[in-house]
C-alpha cells in the first residue's frame, strides 16, 4: 500500500528520523536521459529552510540513485533511490512520545499497528513526499520529451488570493518569490500574511493550483480511472490536503448546464473548445486542452504555542512544542503537487499505448 | 483499469445500449448475509423515472446474480452480477452518430480507441452506475455488520443550499421527498429550483454530502491510500463530479491553526475530539469519529436545446437533441455516492486485518 | 483473486451447478476482430461429452457477449460475457453433501470459508475453465493479427507417450482425433489406454505440450513476471496440474553446461540459436525461437468406485459415486492449455510497448 | 514489473555491478521481531565464496535496513534495504560489451531495452537475488510466530540423486556439508559431481527440493492463485530454473487415479490423509499436511571455456571468458528457494485472513 500508479509506479519507504527516505521507480521506459542537477533542483524547492518563511532545519536532502540509470539514461530496470536524513534532532520529540498531538497522526498511528516511531511523525512527516519529489522529476523528464509541461503555484493563502487566472501569469516565474505565486505584488501579500501566522506562533492554509500543459487527447481510463479521479487521489495522498477540484470545480456546480458546456469549435489546430469548463478533461479523458485543478491545505496541526491534549494513559496533559516548523506548508508543496500531477500524466501516457492494437 | 478496491474488488462491464450492465465483486468474505430487497430498493433509488424530477425512462433494472452466493449467504466467491437493459431507444441517438456533443465523452472516446458506441453514450454513460450500487449494496450489508452507517443526501442544487449541519438532521429522513435532502423545507426551494431548470430545457448541479458513521479507529493506510484520499478517488470516479472536499475542506484553509485543530479530550466512550475539522481521518486514518465530506456534480452536459457544435469531419453543426433526460442528477447520485463510500470503507476493513500480526 | 493478468486482464465467475459461468475481459485493445464461431468451436473443443471418451454430459456451452462489442469489433471497453448452465443434475451430488472426497476441494473449502456449494464441486469445478477458454479465444484472435499461433496436444496418457518431437509434426492435425495428439499411431493407443481406464472405473493422467510460435523477441518481464514464470503460473492453476517445465525441463538438468548452451548464429532471418534447450525464452524473455513446454495432468481424483473417506463429523464413511465423469482429463486440457498461454502472450505483448520510450 | 506478493510485497531493485541491490518489503504486518543476526545468516548461505565448490567472489553482502524497524520490531511501515555491491571486476566484462552469451540474457535484454548495462549482466545477473533473500528472512521470522518452518535442500546434482524421501532425514543437517544436501553420503558423491564439472571448466544442473511443514489449512486462492499455482510462479522466477513439480508432480501422472488419492482419516490430530500425493494442497488450497515440491535448475550457461557466438553486428566471434563463477548454482539456490518459498506462504497467511467476515 505504499506504491503509487499502474504502470510508472513509485514504491516508497521512509521514517522522518529514521535512516533515509528512499524509494522504487518501477515502469519508467528505457532511454529517458537523466539530468541529476534538474531533480536535485526540485529537491532544492521542497526542502526546509530555504527562506525566512520556512522552517531553519538544513537538511541537504542529497539524492543518491542506487540502480536502473547507465550511462546517464534508464535503462527500463527499477529506479532504486535514497536520501539520508541528517540533522536530526530526535530528541525534540522526547516529551511527546507518549502524548498525542492534536489534528495529528499520533493517536490514529498507534491505534492502528500497535506501535509507533514517535520520532518526528515517523512515517506519517512530510518528509516522505522527499520521495514523491525525486519520481515526480523524473517523470517530468519522460515528459518533456512529448512537449507536456507541469506548473503550480500558490494561488491564496488564509485569505490572499491570486485575483488573476493562469493565463494572464508566466508560470516561469512562480521561483522568482519565495512565496512561489507568479504575480509579484500578490506575493508579496502572502508573505506578510504568513509572517503575521509565524509571529503568532500559528499557521495558516490555503490553495495550490495546477495546470497541466500539452497533454495528448486519450489520457484517462473511463469508468473508475479518469484522468481527474486520478488526480485527485494523488492530490489528496498528499499531507494537509482537504480538497480537490478540476476545472469549474465547486464553483461551476452554481451555473447552468448550458452556462457551463464547453462547445466544440474548429480551429487551425485541430478541434478545440470554445471555453475550458471542462478543465481538459471529459468523460476522463484529456481533450487536448489545459489541465487545472485546485488543492486545498489545511492550516498545519504543529503549533509553537501552548495546547490542551491527553496521552496514551488518557490523562489531559498541556503541551507546548518548540522546534523549527512552517507556518505555511504552501510554498514547499509547491513542487509535491507538481510531482504527482507529473506521475498521474507520465502514468496515463504509458497506460493509453495499449488501447488501440 | 474498470476494477475498483484492493481487496473487496469490483469489476465492471456494461455500454447504456448494448445487452447490459454488470460486474463482479471479487473479495467480499463468506458469510455475508444477501438481502435482495435491499440491493433491489438501493437499485430503485438510482433508477431514472422514480419522480416528476428525474427522466421519464421506465426502465426496471432487475439485478439477477450469477454466483457467490448459496443459501442466502456469500461464499468467498466471485459474485457476478446482471441488469439487462431495456427500454432503449437506440435510434434517437441515430442523427448523433457522428456528432461531438458539447462536454460530452464523445470527442475524447473517439480519439482515445478509434472507434465509439454512439448509442447513448455507450460506456461513458451513468448508466454504468448501476454496477456501482449493486457492489455497493453488498458492501453495506457487510458493513451492517459490524454497525457502520452510510448515508448521503443533496446538500445544494444550484444555489439553493442546505443551512444546518448533518448532526441537526435525521438522516433516515434523505428519501422521505424526492429531491433526497432530510430537511423538508429546504428539500421544497430545490424542488422548484430543478422544476425551473427543466422548464428552460436547462441542467442544474450542487452538491451531495457524504455521512459514514461508526468506523472503528485505523482504517487507512498512511501514504498514498489515505482514507480520505481513496473516498475522493472513488467520487471523482462518478460521472459529472467536479470535486471533492472532506472535514473542513477548502473553507477549513481560510481558518489559523490553532482555529482548526482538534483537541483530544477524554471521555466516557474513550480518546475523542472536541471538534471534528479533520472529518473522522487524521493522518489518512479513521480516529472513530464522524467521516463526512462533500461531492461538486456539475450540471449535465445532455440539454434538450439547440447547442453549436462540430462533427467527425470538423463541420459546424447544430444539435438539437429530444429524449428523456434529467434536469438535476443530484438525486438519483445520492445513492451512487452512498454505494461508492460504502466500497472504500470495505475494502479498507479488510485491508486493516493484516496490520498487526 | 480470480482475476489472471496484469493488462489484458480476466476476471472470471461461477459455480458448476450456479446459474452460470462467466467473465470479464478488461484490457484488451480496441478494434479486434470477433469470429464468434471460432470462439464457439474453441467452447466446443473443451466440452464435455463430445467423444466415446468423455464425460456424457450434453451441456451446450453457448456464450453470450454482454458488452465490449459492437459491429464486429472490441471497443477498448470491458468485454462481460455469460455461459448459463444447463443439464445440471445437483441432486446427484446430495448424498455427498457432508462427505470429503479423496484429493477433492471439499475439505479445504470448507475449512478455508467456513461453507461450501456442494454441488458439483462448485467454485473448484473445472466447469469454471469455460470462461478462460472464451478469454483465450479472444488473446488468440488479437495474437492472430501479430501471426503469433498457440497450439497444444496430448504428448502422454499414462505411459503411453508420443515419441517424436513437435517439429516432426503437423499441429493442425492435433483435432483429427478424439484425444488430440497429431501422430494418428500414438493417438489409438492412447485411446485404447484411456479406455481400459474407463472399464476399470478409474482414472489415467499424463502430459499436455503447448508449442507457441511466431513470438517476437522482447516479451517478459525479466525478474518476477519472467515468459516462463508466467506461463508456469499460468499452467498450474488449471485443475489438476501437478507440473510444469518448459524448454529442455527436467531432463535438461542432466546435461552439462556445455551441451546446453543454445549457440547464437546468423542466419537468413538474423540472429537465431543452433539449438533451442531454451525454449525460446532467455532471462526471462522471449527470443524468437519457437517456445514450448509441457504440463503435467495427475490422474482425476472422481472414480467411479467405492472408497473410504471420512465427513464433517469425522465419521468414516464409504462413498460410490454415480454419474457422468471423464477417465481422463487431458483431451479436453488441450483448449484450456491454448487458452491460457494465449492470455500470458498477449498481456506480455501489452506489456512489452511501454518498455522503450 | 519488479514486484512479488499481493499484500506481504517485495520491490526489487540493483544491477550486478551498480551501486547496490535492494528493495522494499510492503505489507509486513506490525510487530515482528527482526533478528538481524538470522537475516545476516542467510545472506551468507546465498554468498558466493563460501566454498570450495562455489565461486570465490568475497563480497560481504551486508545489508542494511533504512525504514520500518523501530526498537527491533517491524512497524507496518514499509522496509527499506540496501546491499551495496563491493569487489566489482567490472572491467572483466568490458570485452563482453558487444557479444551475446549463449543461453544468456544478453540478446533478449538489448532487443527489449534498446540497450543494457552490460557489466556482469546487469539487472539480469543472479546477484539480484540478494533482495529475495532478505525479504525471505523477514517472512520466515513472520512464519516462525506461527510455527511455519520453510525447508529446501539439494536432491539431485546432474545423474547423483538423493534417494530417501524428505520424511527419512533430518533436515537440520542441511547445512552441515557445503552441498546443502542433508544426506551426508549422497552429499560426498554430489561435491565429487561439482568438482567434476569445474576441472572440466564446464557447468552442472539438479534439483532443489523444498519442504514446508505447520501449514494451517487454508491458505492459497482456489482459481488462479492456486497456493502450487504462485509457489510454482515463485521457483520459476529464480535465475536458470527450468521446471516445477509438487507433491506426486510429473511421475505421479503415471498412476492410476485410485493409486493417486489420498483417502481421508480421522488421526488424533483431527482429519488427515493416509498418503500425500497431493502434496499438502488441494484445489490449490492447504489441507494440513506438508508441502513438498521440486525444482530444476539448468547447469548454468557461464563457462570457463571457448564458445562460438555472435556480437551486436551479427560478426561470428569466439569468446573464452575469464573469471570466478560456480560451475554448479545449487548450494547457493537452497536459501533463496526456501525464501521464496517464505514469501509466497507469508502472503497467503495474510490473504486468508479475510476470507471469512
Amino acid at each position: 500500500m505504499n506504491s503509487f500508479g499502474q504502470i510508472f509506479r513509485l514504491t516508497s519507504f521512509g521514517e522522518s528520523h529514521g535512516v533515509g527516505i528512499g524509494g522504487i521507480i518501477d515502469g519508467c521506459p528505457a532511454g529517458v536521459e537523466i539530468d541529476l542537477d534538474f531533480i536535485q533542483n526540485e529537491l532544492d524547492r521542497r526542502k526546509p529552510g530555504q527562506s525566512k518563511i520556512t522552517t531553519q532545519r538544513q537538511e541537504s536532502d542529497q539524492v543518491e540513485f542506487l540502480s536502473g540509470i547507465f550511462e546517464g539514461k534508464t535503462q527500463g530496470t527499477p529506479i532504486g533511490f535514497l536520501i539520508r536524513n541528517k540533522d536530526q534532532h530526535s530528541n525534540d520529540y522526547n516529551n511527546l512520545k507518549d502524548v498525542f498531538r492534536p489534528s495529528h497522526a499520533d493517536y490514529t498511528y498507534l491505534k492502528k499497528y500497535g506501535s509507533r516511531d514517535h520520532r518526528g511523525g515517523g512515517r506519517s512527516s512530510a518528509r516522505e513526499t522527499i520521495a514523491r519529489v525525486v519520481a515526480g522529476s523524473i517523470a517530468k523528464l519522460m515528459l518533456k520529451q512529448f512537449d507536456v509541461s507541469v506548473h503550480a503555484f500558490v494561488q491564496r493563502v488564509g485569505d490572499v488570493e491570486l485575483a488573476k487566472s493562469y493565463k494572464e501569469l508566466d508560470l516561469n516565474q512562480t521561483d522568482s518569490n519565495i512565496v512561489r505565486c507568479p504575480d509579484p505584488e500578490t506575493a508579496e501579500k502572502m508573505i506578510a500574511r504568513i509572517e503575521v501566522a509565524g509571529k503568532n506562533h500559528d499557521t495558516v492554509g490555503g490553495i495550490v493550483q495546477g495546470v497541466i500543459q500539452g497533454v495528448p487527447v486519450g489520457l484517462g481510463e473511463p469508468v473508475f480511472n479518469k484522468l481527474h479521479a486520478d488526480l485527485g487521489h494523488a492530490m489528496l495522498g498528499i499531507n494537509a490536503v482537504k480538497g480537490f477540484e478540476y476545472g469549474s470545480g465547486f464553483e461551476g456546480t452554481r451555473l447552468s448546464g448550458s452556462e457551463h458546456n464547453d462547445v466544440f469549435i474548429k480551429s487551425d489546430s485541430g478541434i478545440r473548445t470554445k471555453t475550458n469548463h471542462s478543465g481538459g478533461i471529459q468523460g476522463g479523458i484529456s481533450n487536448g486542452e489545459d489541465i487545472y485543478f485546485n488543492v486545498a491545505f489545511k492550516p498545519i496541526a504543529t503549533l509553537l504555542k501552548e495546547q490542551q491534549t491527553v496521552d496514551k494513559e488518557e490523562n489531559e496533559v498541556t503541551i507546548n512544542p518548540k522546534g523549527r516548523h512552517d507556518p505555511c506548508v504552501l510554498p514547499r508543496a509547491v513542487p509535491i503537487v507538481e510531482a504527482m500531477a507529473a506521475l498521474v500524466i507520465a502514468d496515463h501516457y504509458l497506460l493509453n499505448k495499449i488501447n488501440q492494437s
